[in-house]
């Protein structure tokens, strides 16, 4: 049967939320404390769970060594300890809420892994507040 | 894709298990501690999961402040610093297990929601004992 | 140097916040939605902290599981899936807030110890709410 | 609708991984650090989560009393503060990775449950690295 | 004996680490990545520990209730959802490292409390980063 | 006033619990199940905590990504993925009970630190069960 291996990890930014197609008041309006132009920040919790079968020679699904090192030069290189709007050319013109956040970390593990292996991504911005992507039926 | 997002919330509410059909020696033997007649309680820990299409207006599946905002309507208010079997209408004739109160919510939260959305509730009794409704296949 | 060994347990019940010598009114003044008649219930998370020294013969300050055995008898079996005001005698004329519950826990472990142990008692009523006794300066 | 319910345990044991058809170069290529021949050891946590459908007569799909003593009978009893390689023997031949540990406590419920019962476990070996079995698609 | 009452709160906020007085190329080597001109961000977990007598006619030290409320009045409302370095007075010139931050904390609340509490106060940066302020010796 | 500064980490490490000088059947008395001469493991969580004054130039009591190296090369280094009983020197004969890890640790840090700094231990050898050197009075 199908086994799903998962990896969390961590990493610290800065964002801010709002529709540059708006005007000040509908961004208020939508996105309120969210939308400080001075920005605010979150930590932010990844879990990456990848499924396939389990290697009979090694017991592995894919050695999750290998996982946080995708987590390191796909997520965290690239996004911790940055402004999220300002330095991350994936947010340039994508609002990064928590769900758009985990779609394009899950684009970016979809383009590495093979195509055996399906990935699901879960990402927390708070301790009450995440996202699953792909999302359960 | 679809995406699921996420809620989290807490309340603390006094229980009973027992069934009324049956005597005392039936209900001992099948819920033991749990049907103490003078109560005990629980701090609850609930998960909202609500699944639809990401907005690309907003980068939201929907913003978890709504989602938050029902918590509040359709379970805290009515169910916390409560006694369940004695506050709470839909337990008056409903044995408030962690499986029946996740239904009761279930059923609130798909009553307010459009049909593009889907739910799953996930409900935390103690640390060690949690539920989810529906269940996964 | 002194040394100070942890056990951490949990236990469920019920109870009420009231004083008896006050109306109805200031109770609900003082004391909110925690003076529901009809109880409302946390998982209570207790750690019991006691300092000594190191025996040089087993390297233990105490075995934890004499601690475990004592937290059994002297919390889990009278408090545990219990309604505090009703069914534990301590609480019969004493109004059960987390500080009381910890003095009366600090009292119990006080009397079983000898001399040369400190005891300190945290109790967590949720997870945002908590008490210690005695209080650090 | 069928209903999820799920207990959580821990237990603690040493293990070691390697595949005895390698030599000690490749083993220590794949398996790193994990191939200490002194063995490590982990704190796992083990959820098991049983789906069926809700038993009106007591609003519980299965007591999870009853997942608790299978629990014990079925992986605290054999793996708690032993060491998987030497003293289990579903891994005298089966190297004790996360997955494989995983799908051994799978089989050992699966062989105790009826049939009406989906069963799915997951398994921490440490609080960035789990495994779920079966996976999800 | 004195008790000590604590409240849990958390706050989301973007920082960055400098001092104006050093060149880049020193405040690099100092803060790093902490040094981001864009800032990053952490969700801050706030303990408020408040050290005073029991009082005997309600059972608390003091209302946890009021505890929050002057958390949501000196830290949540200024700091919540906003840049320190730009948005709160107290760090225009004052570097917003956690020492600093509970240290500020702690002086709004000395400031607000009788005398005959004290006060103490825990802050994490991270799940693996926190500090104490007045430290323990 | 003086600050305390926390550094958290993880390794994870088989042991087993006896003391040499005693026969078998005190050994299993004492130490039961801990006992297991194929050794059994945990994931121990790992606390230093420094108090000193905060360096109005920085910020800072001492930057957390010195105590964070300090770990690595005094913990990590010769602890994780090790048996503590064989591959540690510290503990060739002295009992690795966690009050015992937790002193050697102390005076790993304490041999490094200038005496400006006062050290305090926190390691958890499970969620229940956890020391602190030296103790609280």
């Amino acid at each position: 049967m199908r086994t799903t291996v998962c990896r969390r990890a961590t990493f610290n930014a800065a964002h801010r939320l709002f529709n540059p197609d708006w005007d000040e008041a509908t961004n208020d309006k939508v996105f309120g404390l969210c939308n400080n132009p001075n920005f605010h920040g979150h930590n932010y919790t990844l879990f990456v769970k990848i499924t396939g079968e389990i290697n009979p020679q090694t017991g592995y699904v894919m050695d999750l060594k290998i996982v946080n090192d995708l987590i390191k030069e796909l997520v965290i290189e690239p996004f911790d300890h940055n402004n999220l709007n300002l330095d991350v050319p994936e947010f340039a013109a994508l609002n990064p809420t928590a769900e758009n956040i985990a779609k394009v970390i899950y684009d970016k593990f979809r383009a590495k892994l093979d195509a055996e292996f399906d990935v699901k991504i879960e990402l927390y911005e708070t301790e009450n507040n995440f996202v699953i992507y792909p999302g359960w039926d």
